[in-house]
């Protein structure tokens, strides 16, 4: 068997059957974007990775070395906003072909160095390897939170509501348009999209705030596309989900392109990855006060786009004409895809 | 200018450079193998990573998948040992290719988990990334210990004693002997030397005593080779070092091996890398005691091999006919080589 029939998310189920159970320190381990460890005191440490490897994740001629820095370290600073936690320290593991220029090593740190700044975290070390293979950068992101606060993904209760911030869909809409230049919209959506895409802004302040109110019930970042991340949500917490397609924040130019792509008004949003938007659920009575305070405070637009319901009534996808449909899965898959 | 004209070390130093200063939570940063964070009380982080790339690192063909789990973490172990700390957590970044059979996996975590149960390290996460370039392997470790014991590579001073545990120049035979198929030695060599170089042993039990005794003043693990370690500690530390060839922990084999492939006993030994063995100074005063410490508490052998000197004396090489020749460094660099 090889493991694209396995798959992602098979192989880590698999990786987690192999080891021992886990130790009262680790509260969150395998299986999760961030592992969540029991620290001194009532702190406790977030920690993650993720990799961009050249040929899978990117293009080297296709993304500016210094826009792969701000993503690479900013789709980490995201897992740690998905829990509510604060950024800290990050370590940088480069595989390096050994013709690569000086200056796409500058242009890298130019941008790591300033994701690095904006959001509070100190580049501590990392490690050079020569790669025969191509260049990848991989990195280890520490945070850390009061304990009582971290936000989980397995925390969603029936009867929750579901809420987004900022817009969907646009990353996926840019490389829709990188793929497909027949695919045209107005200049200033295509930059803005394009900029979504290169340079995701990770919703550490929102996150933040999110689980210091305690209002919220859980809460994950969006990577692999709304339903793929609702989907992780679900699993974990034991319940089903109704999400409303006319209640998601999707500009208009995505809309138009989705429905001229992919035949609706709302695919690239639902199943495009890379928003690095937060989603979370909140209980009903504070649902509504939690999202008009986070829109207020860090003025990052915050929507109601559904309700958790029991495990029993699955994932449903409410059409703007009122029809129910499924809400398929589609998560990415980086093994299978 | 090209990455391989800077060299990694030189491309290390470019990169501090272009960082901040650090800030007082981080004790030691770039340019380490180890990172020393503060923590809450007076316990610190000590947090590491090491990348194993397919063709750089290992031919695929040439290790079994156990034993690279077994090496990806023994490495990573080797420099939390450096520092005297006890390891804890561990996150796994694997580097897939699509066709890789996932019995390559389940092998390569048999080994990942004997390595972390026999150090008491907890693997609590990672990322699975598929590569289109090949395998690689990246570990994040953290460890910790008491800020008052962590053993930095700059605590030399003149007048120290030079230490190191076990034997040295064996992973570096069995190496020469996988490329030279000519060169011939006993089969129980032969077969250590390649347990040294597939398995080999991260001395934490060792690194633990060496600082809780508070006796030691600079420490970190051999894997550039004795030559190259000891110009890190050097240059940290501004001192200068000298060296006696014939006080160097060489078994008998490998002396035969190294006069055979390099006119001289000690090549392997000093310039061969990935003993994982660890180098540390004490003063003259506590330097036996220690070593006999160790060894007794151990079972591990620990070797007096030389002294610190002054920084203007640089380092020396003392010959066994009574000769003193320059300790060339010959730090294995990953992106000259």
């Amino acid at each position: 068997m090889k493991i694209s029939d396995l798959g992602e998310f098979g192989l880590i189920d698999r990786i987690r059957g192999m080891l021992p159970d886990q130790t009262p320190d680790v509260i969150v381990g395998i299986g999760d974007d961030v592992a969540v460890l029991r620290g001194n005191g009532d702190t406790v440490w977030l920690v993650t990775c993720d990799v961009q490897v050249e040929g899978s994740h990117f293009l080297l001629g296709a993304v500016s070395p210094r826009d792969l820095g701000h993503k690479a370290l900013a789709i980490n600073l995201s897992d740690i906003a998905g829990t509510g936690g604060s950024p800290r320290f990050a370590l940088i593991s480069l595989g390096l072909p050994k013709d690569l220029p000086v200056g796409f090593i500058d242009a890298l740190y130019t941008g790591l160095r300033a994701e690095a700044e904006a959001s509070g975290t100190a580049i501590v070390g990392g490690n050079i390897s020569g790669s025969k293979l191509g260049f990848f950068i991989d990195i280890f992101l520490m945070g850390e939170a009061p304990e009582q606060e971290v936000l989980l993904r397995s925390g969603a209760r029936p009867g929750d509501k579901i809420l987004v911030t900022g817009s969907l869909g646009d990353a996926a809409a840019a490389v829709a348009m990188h793929l497909d230049p027949t695919l045209g919209t107005r200049d200033d959506y295509r930059r803005l999209a394009f900029q979504r895409f290169n340079r995701p802004t990770p919703r550490l302040k929102e996150g933040r705030l999110i689980a210091k109110t305690r209002n919220a019930a859980a809460m994950l970042d969006i990577s692999d596309g709304l339903a793929g991340d609702l989907d992780h949500l679900c699993e974990r917490s034991g319940v089903g989900a109704r999400v409303h397609a006319d209640r998601l924040p999707v500009l208009p130019e995505n809309r138009i392109l989705s429905q001229e792509k992919h035949g609706n008004e709302w695919h690239f949003s639902i199943f495009g990855g890379e928003d690095y938007e937060l989603l979370f659920t909140a209980p009903l009575d504070t649902a509504e006060t939690l999202a008009r305070t986070i829109a207020a405070e860090t003025g990052t637009p915050v929507s109601i786009i559904g309700e958790i319901l029991p495990l029993s009534e699955g994932r449903q996808l409410v059409l703007p004409d009122g029809r129910v449909v499924p809400l398929e899965q589609k998560a990415w898959d980086h093994l299978r895809s």
